[in-house]
């Protein structure tokens, strides 16, 4: 058990009125427990409550190294392993759970009348995952270090007459070269008018003078994820294009000068959604200014103009503005940021001056 | 719409006590609807009614035709679609729902009593899946004609000091240019004492003279899946090696010629198990004798000592009868099988009469 951890959840818990949870995500437990286990179809929970009763549930099929300093219930395919869990759960008091408890789970806790009430209960861990340890915090740069010089070995792979595919064959070599686990998320390679297409795949368009090449990519390591953007040209670039480039470059680099502890988080998307405005290019900026991450590519938590919650120490959030026009030009243009005691650093480095290759 | 497949949904949830159901597996909404849809985060359900009400909650951005021949409610991020589908359902009855419904949507649908009672209900959808018609038979088969000639090609890369991770490297380009779309499943590839393991995975061990060499592999073609094992002998077999694998192979032979529509799933396990156990292995043979498969590599049912369900015409399942000795050996042999009207048809073909190397 890492103790902090679980004490800011148990007070976050207290703060939303609940008095036990059942977490699932492995990753949650993970987090809380230094133990990664991926447990496939079988049942892996976390049990917690407020008066320090915590229980690990465990398939015997698992590894698991019984010093966690937490009670763990080993159980066999066999046994019953829900009624146990209803038995545990104090019965008259409502119990939160995780969004993704599947319901070949709840029902039973339901039928064996396990808790008074059942709510959601995410928000308890995910709030504190959203705030990243120190621990957590060098993790984080060190997987966007590595995706840096990632990026800048991709760009060299550049040429005439290279496609999308092509291009994406080489990035995972070039992540497993530099150490890194793997993917956080499909890499998105666009060429022109693709890069404006928001869920677009690398495919077999040839790549074109003046168009832009956007690489949207990120890698594991250790567990935790990065993920930029950068937009690059190739040959040459129209004054429209150029302008627009400019445009979310501006905004990329005002929206971070703008972060500190106490903004809300709207405010944010505000700097970069009112340059992108004024320029006429609102319509364009079709998605919200940035996400939460850390062990997952996207967690609970965002930058966009409806987030009331305010920025804290310690968060990690991406800011990536984009303008896109259909069947002409998508630019995006994103950085990981570190929220610090006085203003944020960013963990991506890779410039991001127009270049054209 | 599917229209029989629907109809033997409708008539299994009968039989079963249900009135209504909603069903969110994605592979299981292809089954019924023609539709394969990838919905990520974003709710994507199909409910079905006795009275054939049947309406299937889209996203906006999924690309659906709309001629799928049933109602289409599309929704959008910002609309509360669980308080649209809470008012579709008939409140004053129980409502089945799958056993993967994440609790995000399952808690809403109790906060707003949409239903009388909850009860998991995928039996009703899986136990139909179970049985494949002609189409699906179709699909199955070309799957495995692909790994019958992927198992061929692959046991051509053996060599001397081959690793298991180097032979796993070949599978998924062999699977690519006999036109699968990928695994079905990460390809178990275990020599020697690896092969005893339940879960191991390829690693950087080096063949040895002597070694059994396990590969376990399968591929999706389709959108349905192969599954075979066969083990082979590198340079040299000894005898009880020799002995264990031809135990292997008549356990697996004689379990498939018992295979008629009418028997009891657990009496094939027993064909298999009394070849194994007579002759002293009972207590090696550790797992069941087969699960069943199609789109899911591991689908609702299976071929064990607990499953009392009759053989039916249509069913597809493994046979895969194993010995494993610790730190010395593991043969498996596995083959899937087709029920017809009067036994079963092997949709593997490659041969299992023991090879060396």
């Amino acid at each position: 058990m890492i103790k902090d951890r679980v004490e800011r959840v148990l007070k976050k818990m207290k703060e939303i009125g609940l008095s036990q949870l059942l977490i699932t995500n492995p990753l949650s437990i993970y987090y809380l427990t230094d133990h990664l286990e991926h447990p496939g179809e079988r049942f892996f929970a976390l049990y917690l409550n407020n008066m320090g009763e915590h229980t690990l549930y465990a398939n015997r099929l698992f590894l698991i190294n019984e010093d966690l300093g937490l009670n763990i219930h080993w159980y066999s395919d066999t046994d019953n392993i829900m009624e146990k869990v209803a038995c545990d759960i104090i019965s008259d008091e409502s119990l939160g759970v995780d969004n993704e408890l599947p319901s070949k789970y709840l029902i039973p806790l339901i039928q064996y009348k396990a808790a008074s009430d059942y709510q959601l209960g995410s928000y308890a861990v995910d709030y504190v995952r959203g705030i990243k340890d120190s621990d957590e915090q060098e993790k984080m740069m060190i997987a966007s270090q590595i995706n840096d010089m990632a990026m800048d070995r991709l760009k060299d792979y550049i040429k005439e007459g290279i496609t999308e595919k092509e291009m994406e064959d080489y990035l995972l070599n070039i992540y497993k070269e530099l150490g890194a686990e793997g993917y956080s998320f499909e890499p998105l390679i666009a060429f022109g008018g693709n890069a404006a297409e928001p869920h677009h795949f690398p495919d077999n368009s040839i790549l074109q003078e003046g168009q832009c090449i956007l690489f949207d990519i990120g890698c594991k390591k250790d567990n935790y994820c990065s993920d930029m953007t950068r937009t690059f040209f190739f040959k040459s670039v129209s004054d429209e294009h150029r302008k627009i480039y400019e445009l979310v470059q501006k905004a990329n680099e005002e929206a971070i000068k703008s972060i500190k502890p106490g903004l809300a988080l709207k405010d944010i998307d505000k700097v970069a959604r009112d340059i992108i405005t004024k320029a006429g290019y609102g319509p364009y900026f079709t998605h919200r200014l940035g996400h939460f991450i850390g062990m997952d590519v996207h967690e609970y938590g965002d930058v966009s103009s409806t987030n009331d919650n305010r920025v804290e120490e310690g968060m990690i959030f991406s800011i990536e503005p984009g303008i896109y026009l259909n069947g002409d030009i998508g630019v995006r243009i994103e950085d990981l940021v570190l929220v610090t005691g006085d203003g944020c650093i960013r963990l991506n480095n890779y410039q991001k001056d127009l270049t054209i290759l």
